[in-house]
Formats: structure tokens, C-alpha cells, sequence
């Protein structure tokens, strides 16, 4: 059994970086949003239509190990999984690289809580779920 | 004739630093609408309540003048001017401050638009507009 | 034996919403590095005087769970404890509260490891260590 | 006589929504630092690398006009031009367009600063600067 390894490039802004000249911690949670979002886009909707469809998928849990910094004009790669789908919950886990050298820059996972229009917690529609599994399954 | 000034403070977050070791510039117009927040909390009414009842105040221009670097951990003070009211426009000055030196580092100007729930653009409701007029125009 | 906890309140910002309504996740943790600089200044020194002698604090783990969204305008407070320090690392945890309503918003932890100027790892110079541990436990 | 036109395409991230469910204005003169490395890198140097060579450019004055929103997902294109080279001053243009409707989002213009490592305005090297007009005007 595998699991689909999504992946996204994106280029290091000026904008992200911090006096300490490499990239300020929280945009590699940005990332990983950027990761989720191109996650899910591969298996066959997107997050914006789950939220147009009443469904929001909100950061319940967050954490990040840092391994070398990022800085400004690297090319950086996300590497989304898909951990786990369970009836209100999904968990995505995260590995950052530089794009050219490959080295790891941070791991992360969260976990996202299903919710409705009204904010409250409510159990991801079979569809969306069954689509997420299938994609989190594969067999070799 | 005077205009009140309205002044709030901030300490310059990390966060807000880039590999420059100075504030990133887009950082001066985050702190305008931090200007913008108060000077509307102390004309009498909250900018939330003006949200929560229908209206919005959208970003039309902006404009910023560099003239010193803000650092980390500097305070820094927003003095915030309504310059004028129209029907349906809202404009405010800003003078960004080292709050220590009294040094000046920005100044900046934004427009704002009045918008409905539906965010078309309409005309200020008649008592938000009289309270920021009060506010504006005040007899020496 | 007890451990002195810093308190620092801020307002939400509106650059700091998503459009779920609420904060945008990532922001919490700017919000705890706003408590450790203000837990380092009152412990008798600052961050900025650390990094000036050539000592950094870089995040190297980060986590965080969210318990309920904050939202534009509100008064949140962050609360800091320094739960360890070793020769390399700094351990700190947040609370971050609604300060009018005192509801939990997230509980956070991060792990710094002190750098020199060169970014290699580095032992914490004795007075700065010796300065975060008498802060960090105080006989009650 | 034309100006080279460089163009650079991005997809909004939800960390760059806010609570009216659009971009935060400011993060529109964020795509245009993306779109100003970008032309430089097009013009044969890397704006990294001229940091390298202690020269920076430092924004001086910014200004925005906003058209019509952008939001979440949507792919976006920054369209750069490079409007003067002086002897210690870069001016860019940009248009932010919507890139599947073509829908013009912004239009923006910034003044770059030329300094060197202490920050200090110096002009421009020659070769540097050769490179950047040979860039900016080109014969029909």
C-alpha cells in the first residue's frame, strides 16, 4: 500500500523573510496550506468548491520541526500525504525541500476539523470523504 | 479650523522584519489600518459595528512614502487623520513614528470606498457619515 | 515552586483574518513570538540585546492546538511561561486567551536553540542562561 | 520604442484572504515585489545576486489602485515593466490581472532606492545599471 506524494514548487518572497535573513517560521505553515490546497486539487475538486459547498476544513492542530532554512529566491518544494480521513477529521503531513539541492527544510502535519456553514464541528459529506480515501489509499 | 489626530502605538513584531533587517514596507500599510481601527473606535462607533450593520470600508488606493526604517522591537506610533468624507469615499492620512525619537518614517494616504453586504459600492449610511464628519472638522 | 507567566494583549488585526472570518491560523504563532519578547523583556534584558551580542534563538519545533477562533477587533492576550531551559535550548509555552471573555483561543509550545552569528548551533552564554533560569523558577 | 513586458503567474493563498473574503489589499504590492524579482531575473542577474554585490534597492514610494478584488484560488498574472532607470532610482509598473478573465485586479507603481551595505543611497554600478535599461528600452 502506498500513498499519493502531491507536489508543489513555489520561490521564496522577499515578503517572507526575517532579520535574521532566512524565512520566518509561520510561512512554512503557509506552505503546507499551499501543499493541502494543490493536495486536494489532484484528487478531483478543490477546497474552494468544498467551501462553496458548505464544508470548511479548519486547523485544528498544527506542528513543524524546522531542518535548515529557506531563504529568499530558493525554490522550495511541498511534498503533501494525506494521513488520515476520518469522519470529521483529516490529517496531512508535510515535507518541505529545496527544490535544486533536495535537503530538508521542515516536516509538519496538521489536523483539520470538518465544519459547516455555521462553524460547527459536522461530518465531512460521503462524497468528499470517499474521494479524499481513495486518494489517500493506493494500492502498490 | 483643526483635524484630530489620533495616535495609537505598536511594538515592531519579528514577524515584520525581512532580510533587510528593517520593516517590509507593505508592514507601514497593515499599521494605517491599525491607524484607521482607532481613529474610527474614538469618533464614537467601532469599524466592526460598521461591518456587522452592512458597511464596508474597502481599500480603493494607497499610496506610501519611505522616508526611515522602523527595526524590531522599535515602537512605533500612528497618527491617523480622516482627510475628507464623501458621499460614498472615505480618505485618511497617516504619519508613522519612532515613538521614541519622534523620528518619521512613513507617511501614507489610503481611499476608501463605501460598500454593501454584496460589496457594491454605496453611499455611506447618513449617521455613520455625520459621526466621521464631526470627527473630521472640528472649529481651533 | 512556581513559574512566572508574562501577559501582553493585542488587538486583532484585519490583515490577520481569513476569509473563514476568523484569524488565519498561522497568526497564533506570531502572537506567541510577541509573548516570548515580551517574556524576555521582562525577565531584565531584551531579545534584540541578545541578537546584538550574537545570540540568536531560532524556532526549531513549533505546535500548536486551537480551541476557538479569534475574530477582527478582539482584545487577545498571550500568556508566556518559560517551561525549560538547557545549555542549547529554550522550551516556551503559550495560552492565548480572549482577554474580555478570558475564553481559551490555543495553547501553543516552541522549541529555540540558541545560534551564533553564524548560524551554527551554540551554547546559551551563562548570564543570558542564568538570567531565563532565575526567571523560570521562583520558589512560591 | 517598447518596454519589455515580464509576467508571472501565482495562485491566491487562503493566508491571503481577509474577513471580507477577499485579498487584503496589501498583498498586492507583495505579488508586485514578486513581479519586480522576476524582470530582474529576466533581465540576465538575479536580484539575490545583486544583494550579494552590497547593492539593494530599497522601496521609496508605493502607490495601488485597486479595480476589482481578487480572491482565493484564483490565478493571478503580474504583468512588470520597468518605467525608469536613474542614476540612484528604479521605477517599476505593474498590472495584476485576473489570468483566466484578463479582468484588470491593480495597478501600481513603486520607486526603488539604490543602497549599499550600510544602507546608505549610493548610485547604481554602471553595469548594473546598463543592464536594467538595456532592459527597459527596447526598438520596435
Amino acid at each position: 500500500m502506498t500513498r499519493r506524494v502531491s507536489s508543489v514548487e513555489l520561490r521564496v518572497r522577499y515578503a517572507e523573510t526575517d532579520r535574521m535573513g532566512v524565512v520566518y517560521h509561520t510561512n512554512y505553515l503557509v506552505w503546507c496550506e499551499i501543499g493541502r490546497t494543490n493536495h486536494i486539487r489532484e484528487s478531483g475538486m478543490t477546497y474552494r468548491e468544498m467551501e462553496d459547498a458548505g464544508v470548511g476544513l479548519a486547523v485544528a492542530e498544527a506542528s513543524v520541526r524546522y531542518h535548515a532554512p529557506a531563504r529568499y529566491d530558493d525554490l522550495v518544494r511541498v511534498e503533501t500525504v494525506l494521513a488520515e480521513v476520518a469522519s470529521r477529521t483529516v490529517t496531512f503531513d508535510y515535507t518541505i525541500v529545496n527544490a535544486e539541492s533536495g535537503a530538508r527544510l521542515a516536516t509538519a502535519r496538521t489536523l483539520l476539523v470538518s465544519i459547516d456553514r455555521n462553524h460547527r464541528v459536522s461530518a465531512l459529506p460521503a462524497e468528499m470523504r470517499a474521494r479524499l480515501e481513495a486518494d489517500a489509499v493506493r494500492e502498490a
